[in-house]
């Protein structure tokens, strides 16, 4: 699949019905958005409805991606936003949706890579995929009334870059010489660190162990680490285990 | 009826299905608006259908006003937008949303009165409607899939109106509430892992030591850690001791 990562990947996070996916697609491409991901459709794919639903955007159904986690989808991705109305106790930044687009199009012009996370229509997203998001979108409405369908949300996330996106200057020159770690490297470390802690009995008691793993996922997310930072962390917890070896 | 003059009333022309009716009012009311006025709608009013898709925006349809023709329902009006996306051969300005909601909000801070008007799903404005407006609102879409139903249309343009009127703090204050890690504390935290990884043999060897722990001060630095993410990797380090000391 040739994408283009000049723009943002939107990644469906569990949608249920394939109506709401094929609206997303043409949300989507009205403001010229063709790069979709899809984390474990809950009717399966591809799907019928959202392809009769999608009509002149059924290009981008057929372009989609097919991810079983969100995880997978995000692995090459420097950045990325999760869209969500309510707060979790998760320490993150939270930006409107200009803000985030604005955001989005500065790391883009400097070559990072970009995704936006969408969570199914009721539930929205679970702490355990906005965990691994490095900012929050909000969409300001109105606190009385917030009743935003999944096709909406794209809308307007889709409209908002295309408003900044508008004078993308292709030829910037990218930031010199950092190279960020990506989405694949940081759940590595993310996965060693857990690991490790595992081994050294840090997530106790058992009940709090999950909550804990949240946190320190989160924490990540958070975290502008580079490539070498992040091999310098692993070289600490190799260097943890020789010391421990040595008794 | 008493109307709030200080927010442009949106006017659905000749809306035919009551469903879109309903959606109208409920992407209205997700940005806080509620001045919803009706030109001839093709199945009467009111309209159950209407009333059933509004659902928690039902009041907007309560209160919107009925009209026989478009130049009654803008009759008050001083300023009036024309939501289209067809150019008509009509000599109009032709405004961005955004432009068209700057210009919404300059006007009513000066006492104006502002309506924008909604043309039916499939026919759209008809340039006897569009005449009497005195610009254009022509929303950026990809000129390959213009597709936005007449509730996603209200949902931009309200959407534009909210960002533009100033309800949103664009100083919001990132992580309301969030207890950043001191100076102190994160020099603490940064002597406290060089300490463990020292004793560890991190720092190897010797000629590379100082150029290590400059590279590890430089990465807490750019870290955004909270008081909590402080303890967590306290506690963490404290717990590498113990394991340790377990054998």
């Amino acid at each position: 699949m040739q994408e283009n990562p000049q723009i943002p990947a939107f990644v469906l996070v569990r949608p249920q019905m394939g109506e709401n996916i094929g609206g997303a697609a043409r949300a989507m491409w009205n403001f010229g958005l063709d790069r979709m991901r899809v984390v474990a459709p809950r009717d399966g794919w591809p799907n019928s409805k959202a392809v009769a639903m999608a009509s002149g955007a059924g290009r981008i159904l057929d372009e989609a991606q097919l991810f079983d986690t969100t995880a997978d989808a995000i692995g090459d991705c420097d950045f990325v936003l999760a869209t969500t109305a309510r707060a979790r106790g998760l320490t993150k930044p939270v930006l409107s949706p200009e803000q985030a687009m604005q955001e989005a199009k500065a790391r883009i012009a400097a070559g990072g890579r970009v995704s936006v996370l969408f969570g199914p229509e009721r539930a929205g997203l679970k702490n355990d995929d906005i965990a691994r998001a490095n900012a929050i979108i909000s969409v300001p409405v109105n606190p009385e009334f917030a009743s935003l369908n999944l096709a909406q949300c794209v809308l307007l996330t889709a409209y908002e870059w295309r408003r900044q996106a508008g004078d993308i200057d292709h030829d910037r020159v990218e930031l010199a010489g950092t190279e960020w770690a990506s989405g694949v490297e940081m759940e590595k470390l993310a996965d060693h660190f857990e690991q490790r802690l595992d081994d050294a009995g840090f997530f106790y008691p058992e009940q709090k162990a999950e909550g804990m793993k949240l946190n320190l996922r989160n924490l990540w997310s958070r975290m502008p680490l580079t490539r070498a930072d992040v091999q310098m962390f692993h070289g600490m917890l190799r260097q943890m285990v020789r010391w421990k070896e040595r008794g």
